[in-house]
């Protein structure tokens, strides 16, 4: 019988290879290093690092000539940044056990059911890094195929809340609320935030970045005050002005969601359970006592139809009572952008017009934010309930909302104002008639390949709504990019794609 | 109306970074680099880039720091061989359009079913690159998940094959043979290629390497000869001596399906659907008329029950019939490992003992090879039905088979001998008893720990079977690694599942 021996764990110098792979931590070694050989790597391999303070695990790319010294492992932004050594730092290198928490995944995409159990352990495993970015995909396929049930999904959230901090108010009643998407310029939040904390309740709005969409609230508000705070930042912010609008991410609650999004966006791939789990994971981490959910129904909007909204107002109610936050849903009108502008600095530049009071403010913008205003209003006092609109309105014309406004944006690090795009496009109308069909999909879509969200002045500027009667070559709408590259790319896609929006020709 | 400049397409300077990321094109591209810039890349977005030959969509790597020069743009391996440029090549780069393809991954997550056209786009986009590995692992999750209808199954049978290579023969008869795995040790396809091509029957026979198992066919045969071959390399073999065992992915035969195989692999995930479509594909495309296929049947085996068998059966007769060919099941016992070794060597050395008719051999090897052997002898010849496996026996016992192996091994490049690992590690019987019970899926598990089948000579060497008397301290089987970090690694999951094999306590 053959004696094992046991001795130390190789070890190779940490390199920083400066290479940004988003989350998935990877690391690079040398095909030829004898830590390499002597453990029998191959690429898309995973590996445990262990440096004195932390571990991960890491995939393997082989790395061929001369880009990493012998005795040297290169590692990816996200290795670097999970690991947090120094260069030259001697790091332990070994084999990765199997990643117990898949095989719960397996077992779903064969038929199976999630339990509470496993879903912990894989929102788990996510938040610490250890799913590939193939992993991840694999999970979120298979959750949207096989789709969950409503114990998967309430045990998903809870999950979700439960790998991250949780706020603590003290105070009776928190508000929230949340809007489902798919309606491009539907940027109500930071009005109706302004107008809630003016009312005196507390409502520290925690946003997303967009998953597939030209912009989400975090990336609008952005172009107007800083949004990366702390948790600490966060409170301070709140118990100032009562409320806030902040990316979530940043005060990591519900990381894993923030994990999960990345690989949704790569696939364009946003399931019912996952909205769901994202959203109220978001709320209960961020210890809101009452959320209204804004669900906009429209042919070409996230949800089409009155029975498909109706459905997804069941389970979020089933799963906000399962978790003890109260729910609120209202349907709205989801036919055609609210604001002006698609995209964040555009977007912003709608919020002002319409917080200031401002002739060029849309109106659709305005009627929608005080709608939800007044519901969330109306949730909070339940003895003054229909009365909710109306103090909204009153807000709003004041100039208290704008007040407000101003002051939490001071208090996130101080108020900055929208910059414009350096290069546009203008489309004009080649008939005399009347606006028939805008396309939100498409509209995001063209957005989105001008540049936004991550190019913050590029994107979309409407000029006209439906049923609009327009002359021949009176605009449209106008493309805003920051490169010549993405408005090219952008007017290639308009080319291809005429029904974006039709305009019937008058019969003379 | 603002004016668009045309302007030429941007270029960089190509640079090999060496970094093997498997088939997956990646692009490396400094942050502060004026086309990052310009077009406004991150991390996790796809590009185009052409040369002056070729054109591929790749994955962008941001790069923050030195690695690069400024104009430069870094290319992984697959990039680097896809494109086929040289060192400071101007490459154009470009965004990449939409992948359309990935639109009908996303209709089948949501309940779709694919059409055969669908099927068709989505294997030549995985065939020609511009799957990433979140793609690909979505594709295979949702094939998975959702599962696929026979007419589905024979649309990607049928896209498979045609994306790639496709073998014609100027034989009546070619037959072919494949086991559905799940059974470690289970290496009767050397054995039946040299009894079959000895008999005169064409047998051009293409394997895999393991998707989830220490060892496919082809790293088994490579171990005793090259498996690379091209294809007329293969056709040489064939003519010259009716038989061959080579590497299907050499040959690009069914070349998607090689690109999904590291996914599965990655994910340990192989659906029936992709097990069939894999298949056959490539026995089609391998130009076969005949294929029997081998399912062995057993607790621990991937087909677990005689339903599972007869339902996998009739889908696989259904696909043949409906792609022309013909196929026939056969049903074996796969409670425990065929042979005595695990792993590529171990394996090898198991299948020149049968071929040599030592003692050595394991005589459930030269059984099963010869019930094979048998049923394509009498598939090919129905008029001498049941005559097969006595004509088998004859042509191994004469040492024709032998010969006839030595022969094609010479053809494919010549035969070489099996390597034994550097680090054993003996298994012994703790009390007096009878063996239970054996965990074929522990015992790959453990194979694969010791480092098959990357590395050759890893893996487990069996000394006893089901049923089998041992004393105290009598060895079990004894497992070879090529290193000491794996080694380890297999004796420590061993430690944690004493459950591999049940030895019963003798009562006294």
């Amino acid at each position: 019988m053959s004696k094992l021996n046991q001795q130390a764990i190789p070890t190779l110098k940490a390199r920083r290879l400066g290479i940004d792979t988003h989350h998935e931590t990877v690391a690079y070694m040398r095909a030829d290093c004898h830590v390499c050989r002597a453990e029998g790597f191959s690429a898309l391999n995973r590996i445990r690092i262990n440096s004195p303070e932390n571990s991960i695990i890491a995939t393997i790319n082989v790395v061929h000539g001369e880009l990493l010294e012998p005795g040297e492992i290169g590692l990816s932004e996200a290795s670097w940044q999970r690991l947090d050594v120094n260069s030259g730092d001697s790091l332990e290198v070994s084999h990765a056990r199997p990643l117990e928490s898949f095989s719960f995944v397996r077992a779903k995409i064969f038929g199976g059911d999630f339990t509470a159990d496993r879903l912990r352990e894989v929102m788990s495993d996510i938040t610490a890094g250890r799913y590939s970015d193939v992993h991840l995909s694999s999970f979120v396929t298979a959750c949207t195929s096989a789709s969950l049930n409503s114990e998967e999904i309430i045990a998903l959230t809870d999950a979700m809340v439960g790998v991250g901090d949780r706020l603590q108010w003290d105070y009776p009643i928190v508000v929230d609320k949340h809007c489902v998407g798919g309606l491009p310029g539907n940027r109500t939040t930071p009005i109706v935030v302004a107008i809630v904390a003016a009312a005196g309740l507390v409502m520290p709005k925690t946003s997303s970045r967009a998953i597939t969409s030209p912009a989400g609230t975090a990336d609008t508000m952005e172009v107007l005050a800083p949004v990366d705070l702390t948790l600490e930042q966060m409170r301070n912010v709140v118990d100032q002005q009562g409320g806030c609008i902040v990316w979530g991410g940043a005060v990591s609650l519900s990381p894993a969601d923030d994990i999960l999004i990345r690989v949704e966006r790569a696939l364009e791939l946003d399931s019912e359970a996952q909205l769901i789990a994202s959203v109220l994971s978001k709320k209960i981490a961020a210890g809101s006592s009452h959320v209204l959910i804004d669900i906009p129904i429209g042919p070409t909007a996230k949800v089409r139809d009155q029975a498909s909204a109706i459905r997804l107002s069941s389970s979020l109610n089933l799963v906000g009572e399962a978790l003890d936050i109260k729910v609120q849903t209202i349907f709205t009108d989801g036919h055609q952008p609210i604001g002006y502008g698609i995209g964040p600095s555009l977007e912003a530049r709608d919020v002002l017009n319409v917080l200031q009071n401002k002739k060029a403010g849309s109106s659709m913008l305005r009627d929608r934010a005080l709608d939800l205003a007044g519901a969330i209003l109306d949730m909070a006092n339940p003895q003054a309930a229909g009365m909710g609109r109306e103090r909204a309105k009153q807000i709003l014309e004041s100039g208290q909302a704008w007040k407000k406004f101003q002051a939490i944006c001071e208090a996130q690090g101080g108020m900055r104002e929208p910059r414009l795009a350096k290069y546009t496009h203008e489309v004009v109308s080649g008939v005399i008639g009347h606006v028939e069909h805008i396309n939100n999909r498409y509209l995001s879509r063209l957005a989105k390949l001008a540049g936004a969200p991550a190019d913050k002045a590029a994107g979309i500027e409407m000029h006209v709504r439906i049923g609009k009667r327009v002359e021949t070559g009176e605009p449209l709408f106008t493309i805003h990019a920051e490169s010549r590259g993405e408005l090219g790319y952008a007017m290639e896609f308009l080319a291809a794609h005429p029904g974006l929006m039709i305009v019937e020709e008058e019969q003379l």
